[in-house]
């Protein structure tokens, strides 16, 4: 039986995101992300969509390598003014039942301590539908303003590694399953002798106490990830439930899921427990012709100015330095290089011009524009995951919410009715609903296989020494 | 004409909060802490007896001083388990259009540049509702755990104004009133001409950039605290809007309330502009009878270790070291001595014992317990604040949500009937129902009588070497 398609909405808390110079479109209501309402609509949506999830991007900082300052950036707001991710959270959930969310936080942002209880008290307020993407990287104008010093790449992901370590612990070893007794009779709220101080000691971290929240549906939120470089793909490998990819071509797509499930093999899991997300922007409509008119609309918005500022924050190269006709392996930088290969790699015949490629991430991202009525998108998406080995796609949008909707009006009942697509939600947390299993991580997952020690093993009344760590 | 009383209610993201022992009590609802429709009723239920906010208190770590270890608290659930009062604030806005949203967030916890994001995205989600309780100090167990080396109580207030000038700049001058253009015709979102990289270069904190979101309908929260020591006091006379104060007697709650006006006088404000809730549980019913009976069958289920639990992590003492019956005054450290002085100092005549302070403290916390039916309860809080010159009350409860039902459904009519308590919300922000003012800061207010230096004066195009900046 040929695999269901998932889907998942890929969004912001900004007034633009992916396609930079759409918030323009009279029928855009980006603008509108200050507002509750505006999350409470597309949560909706979604949940009638029978969607996987909605991921929220964030980046802590602005697109400031255009022309060396935030100006294009702001003129055209792209990805600032830029406000918080976890805040709108419990506002979507409250409103739908089976929906997940995917949150991005950064590793640098804030102290593994205080980030487990956020996560903990948004997975209890979820009631087990929270996921976490897990970034290491940031904008460089993030690590000034936080006063971190910027480490190099690799390096990041060592501290990545402890950070997670720190996590786990607190999420997945602190309080044993029965920790909560809530004995009125016996006044008994928590069995003190079922939690542990975790006792970390590392060169990053030091974490000696115990988790300050009980143990939430799934503990561990579900992992997301989105990284390419080989040193992310290892990181996703060990790490990831969800792998989140981007390309313009299924050739991109097809050797980044290879290599992830390559990886993911070589860490000793099961390859197929990953799923995986291409990024793609659907233009649909009643009609091919209706679908194609639509896409010349908003093709209209695009603003070359404002992909670029994107693109330029991207890949750290300052693309108000070359002419639109430049062609891009010409860059005279290796980061422009080889954060553009991408491009390249399309289409090795082809070489991409600076303008073509602000044209093409100006509509929807790094990701493939699939255009048509319901058929011919069904069609196009089925391609996509049997020629790739992807699960599902991460949506982007033109217009909020009007792409979205489209996509649930018209795409989603063609696919239910090609039974490739679910017709309702399984029930259970979000883990349940992507692997048919949990609340908890797969018990194989280094999460589970962390062991705290000597601190697991003490008596329950701890020595005097060691009282003020519990 | 008498001013009206003001209603805050206090409350924590934790299964005990100021009552400790009475979840045990049948019709305790406090577990339910975890659930978000626990918070959405609380929420609709202040609405309804027009509290100004709900004041959410949190500690990011364990009370673990009574016997050296977290033990007692835990079994008692003494404010462990807990989660993160923020998440919870968008839920409440959601179902309600006037209540306020105070919400403890310590400095020591996060950097001010992700911080000031967080806050203004809640200013944003609840349309300007939201408030922030300045907290300087942290439990040892907090500090230890987020590798914070715990320093020195006056330092503390040091790095505190600092911190608060990065968020001030962020808040208050990084974007001009008229920034956000959102013209879609001319293409363009924002003016970069109005949004200024505030330069922040201090002790503790290096802040080059411009702040990510666009202003949020009161710029900065309405600023709570709650600092009764010496240089507490300077620091709240100098930042707050509302102060909470407690303590078990009128004597008390006056001498606090005329140093805190003082105070302010000093710092050039208005007294009068400070608005002070004094911390209190009320036990009401139909009757007196039926309010003593309740107050009698609260009173059994206080827990004199779950109370000295909480008494040591408050005061540093360990108060397993003591009898029940040992006078306080005679506590052998000078710590234990201070923290404990306003029960002492609540009636100069008597000695309070361990035991009688466990008792106080086991039911409502540090403030008084105020019994009687709607007339006596009302007698009583109007003495309060024409004898102390308060503002009104932060309420405390002992059963969730019963306590603040049976002040909503009796008191509130009660004081409403007498002209002492607002019929309507007034209209706007938090701030403007507070003090019929908003939405910013008043003009005078330190925050926005900053400047941002060269940095404001600069040319829109910065010069290239500034450029990265901004």
């Amino acid at each position: 039986m040929a695999k269901e398609i998932r889907f998942n909405a890929f969004q912001m808390n900004a007034a633009s995101h992916q396609s930079p110079g759409l918030w323009r479109h009279p029928r855009d209501q980006s603008h509108r992300y200050t507002d509750p309402d505006h999350w409470v609509a597309l949560a909706r949506l979604l949940e009638q969509g029978r969607f996987d999830g909605v991921f929220l991007a964030d980046v802590l900082g602005v697109n400031d390598t255009y022309a060396g300052n935030a100006d294009a950036a702001l003129r055209h707001g792209v990805q600032v003014p830029l406000n918080d991710p976890l805040l709108v959270v419990p506002l979507m959930a409250q409103v739908t039942t089976h929906l997940g969310f995917g949150v991005t936080c950064a590793l640098s942002y804030e102290h593994p301590y205080s980030f487990a209880r956020r996560m903990s008290t948004l997975d209890h307020l979820t009631r087990g539908r929270v996921g976490w993407n897990i970034v290491t990287g940031y904008l460089e104008s993030a690590a000034r303003n936080l006063g971190i010093e910027r480490r190099p790449h690799d390096d990041r992901y060592d501290q990545a590694d402890e950070y997670l370590d720190v996590v786990y612990k607190l999420w997945e070893h602190s309080w044993e399953d029965d920790a909560v007794r809530r004995d009125r009779a016996l006044g008994v709220y928590v069995d003190p002798a079922k939690v542990h101080p975790i006792g970390h000691q590392g060169e990053h971290y030091q974490v000696p106490g115990i988790h300050l929240c009980e143990p939430s549906p799934q503990r561990t939120p579900v992992l997301y990830q989105a990284g390419t470089s080989k040193r992310g793909k290892r990181f996703a490998a060990r790490h990831a439930e969800c792998v989140f990819v981007s390309g313009p071509s299924k050739t991109v797509i097809a050797r980044y899921v290879r290599e992830l499930r390559d990886a993911v093999a070589d860490e000793g899991r099961d390859p197929s427990d990953l799923l995986i997300y291409a990024q793609a922007l659907v233009i649909t409509g009643r009609t091919d012709a209706e679908a194609a008119a639509k896409r010349a609309d908003y093709e209209a918005y695009i603003d070359t100015e404002a992909s670029l500022a994107l693109l330029s924050g991207w890949t750290g190269v300052d693309f108000s330095r070359y002419p639109l006709d430049a062609p891009i392996e010409y860059l005279d930088t290796d980061a422009g290089r080889a954060a553009l290969a991408s491009f390249t790699q399309a289409d090795p015949s082809r070489i991409w011009t600076v303008g073509e490629a602000a044209r093409f991430i100006g509509l929807g991202g790094r990701g493939p524009v699939i255009t048509g009525d319901a058929a011919r998108v069904a069609d196009e998406l089925t391609a996509w995951v049997d020629e790739t080995g992807i699960d599902g796609f991460n949506l982007t949008f033109a217009l909020a919410h009007e792409t979205l909707q489209d996509v649930v009006h018209h795409v989603v009942p063609e696919l239910q009715q090609r039974g490739r697509y679910r017709q309702v939600y399984s029930p259970g947390t979000l883990r349940h609903k992507l692997f048919g299993l949990g609340p908890r991580l797969s018990a194989d997952h280094v999460a589970r296989r962390q062991q705290l020690g000597a601190a697991r093993t003490q008596p329950a009344a701890p020595e005097p020494a060691d009282a003020a760590l519990s």
